[in-house]
């Protein structure tokens, strides 16, 4: 990671932080356990990927980061929720997260499917507000929150894990090149779509045109499928300790990038990943450094 | 029910039905088992009360109901997601809903859990859409999807659950009035907390002002604690087969309206809410009509 890009993600997340830190406070409406749940899992040392697009988008459009903050925290709350409801015992059944206890261990599963449901509907209320605080106009409040939940719902990430789950056990069944069409499927909506999604939001609070919000989409696109890859890569060649997983994808018997091209196949896609999500780039000139240094950085990164 | 309550219920019902039938059609990208999962408790037999009352008032303060669909669809989903991620082993247990096995019992909990995060993300898709449709000013529509949001979540309908689950076996240590305040905070909440949203929405996309506003969401808090009431004397002296549930809460050594003022007790309670709905529609005139009906209906229905 070059300097930079330390500070860039450093600022921003302290951004996204406190802007979480008062979207979840104490009210007398907000029972506390939930309140601590959804804490719990928010602040369990994320990477706040999702929203660094979001700022990193809306400042390439030519809009201040500050001002896309709500929408910023409604992404990361929209990853939250997905993690906490995929570690469940129902889903993936996972004790660990980040090293952590994941939030059903520790809360329980009725309130981790709680804190999960109203972290996601919380999402939509701050979003709403950053459009009303800025005061979009209708139709673009309307396509802010759209694109949001298109990202999520069933055509993207909600879909994505659902086609992993339904995927589970059929992998070993496909010939190789069918596999990889499942394998990029899954990844594409599962990871992809909703970063597709952060940094279309961002583009729409700035106002850009469809051309600019097509090609920060199809950056997102192709940067969500690299950082997907890295991650099998990763599992594989990481470290367990700064990656705070007990198993590994291998152990699970998962159909992953590196099972089908080897690590070295995998970082070959990766890195031409980056070589596409660099060229979305072109027409936003030194306003996309931060895409450009996240871009490289989601195949490099160590955790 | 009246005839006319009967014919406006029908009527909305078949709109309604419609419109979740269209938001939820075959399309590449929607995975085809969640879709059954999704439209298999939607279309379970539920009575479309919470999108009735935003037709209703939608027509109220002088927009055609037609025009306020998708944003009754949206109330029906959120409704929907929320007695498919309650009745689930970790939260309530349920086998039965209106007769049928239960979301998860028929589709496993792990796709049970994505039907129900799939129709909340769906919702809000839906009410977003509606706004763009009705070329919303831009705080409205901001207003319309924070108010959705905030019925649905943890102010709302998630932190009433929160409340509920919480409350379960403390009930026996309260003092009647203690409890009965409990009670009261509870469902408030869980069933009058959307109920109220699912009035304002209506008002919102029909432009009104904010007296008007409060009139319907006071009328609808009223309505929704009537509706609970109700519900607990059903439990009690209602025909099993047309609840089409097998315990009763007070099997359940659940606290219940009735536990604590007995049948007629409860009945009177109801019947006070009613009124108190009725006097909030005055300045509507006969407008309101079929809200006028929908608040007897509540209290008088068999199940």
């Amino acid at each position: 990671m070059t300097p930079a890009l330390a500070r860039a993600l450093e600022r921003n997340t302290a951004l996204v932080d406190g802007t979480l830190d008062r979207l979840l406070a104490p009210t007398s409406d907000f029972p506390e356990t939930v309140r601590k749940a959804m804490r719990y899992s928010l602040f369990a040392g994320g990477k706040r990927l999702r929203p660094t697009l979001v700022l990193a988008a809306a400042e390439c459009c030519g809009l201040s980061p500050r001002r896309a903050l709500k929408t910023a925290a409604a992404l990361e709350m929209i990853h939250t929720y997905s993690l906490i409801h995929d570690d469940l015992p129902a889903m993936d059944d996972d004790d660990l997260r980040r090293g952590k206890p994941t939030n059903h261990k520790v809360f329980g599963e009725a309130l981790a499917i709680l804190a999960g449901d109203g972290l996601l509907t919380k999402a939509f209320e701050a979003a709403a507000e950053n459009a009303a605080d800025l005061r979009l106009e209708g139709r673009r409040a309307a396509e802010l929150v759209r694109v949001v939940a298109l990202g999520a719902g069933v055509e993207g990430m909600v879909g994505g894990q659902v086609a992993d789950l339904a995927a589970e056990g059929q992998a070993r069944r496909l010939g190789k090149t069918a596999a990889a069409r499942a394998l990029e499927a899954v990844h594409r909506r599962k990871t992809g779509a909703l970063i597709a999604a952060s940094l279309d939001a961002g583009a729409i609070l700035a106002g850009a045109s469809a051309p600019r919000r097509a090609a920060l989409r199809a950056y997102g696109e192709s940067v969500g499928l690299a950082f997907q890859i890295a991650d099998d890569v990763l599992d594989v060649v990481g470290d367990k300790a700064k990656l705070g997983k007990r198993g590994s994808d291998r152990d699970n018997g998962k159909l992953t990038y590196v099972a089908l091209y080897g690590v070295d196949g995998a970082r070959a896609k990766a890195r031409a990943l980056a070589e596409m999500a660099h060229a979305q780039l072109k027409s936003f000139g030194r306003r996309a450094a931060v895409l450009h240094e996240l871009a490289d950085y989601v195949i490099e990164r160590e955790k």
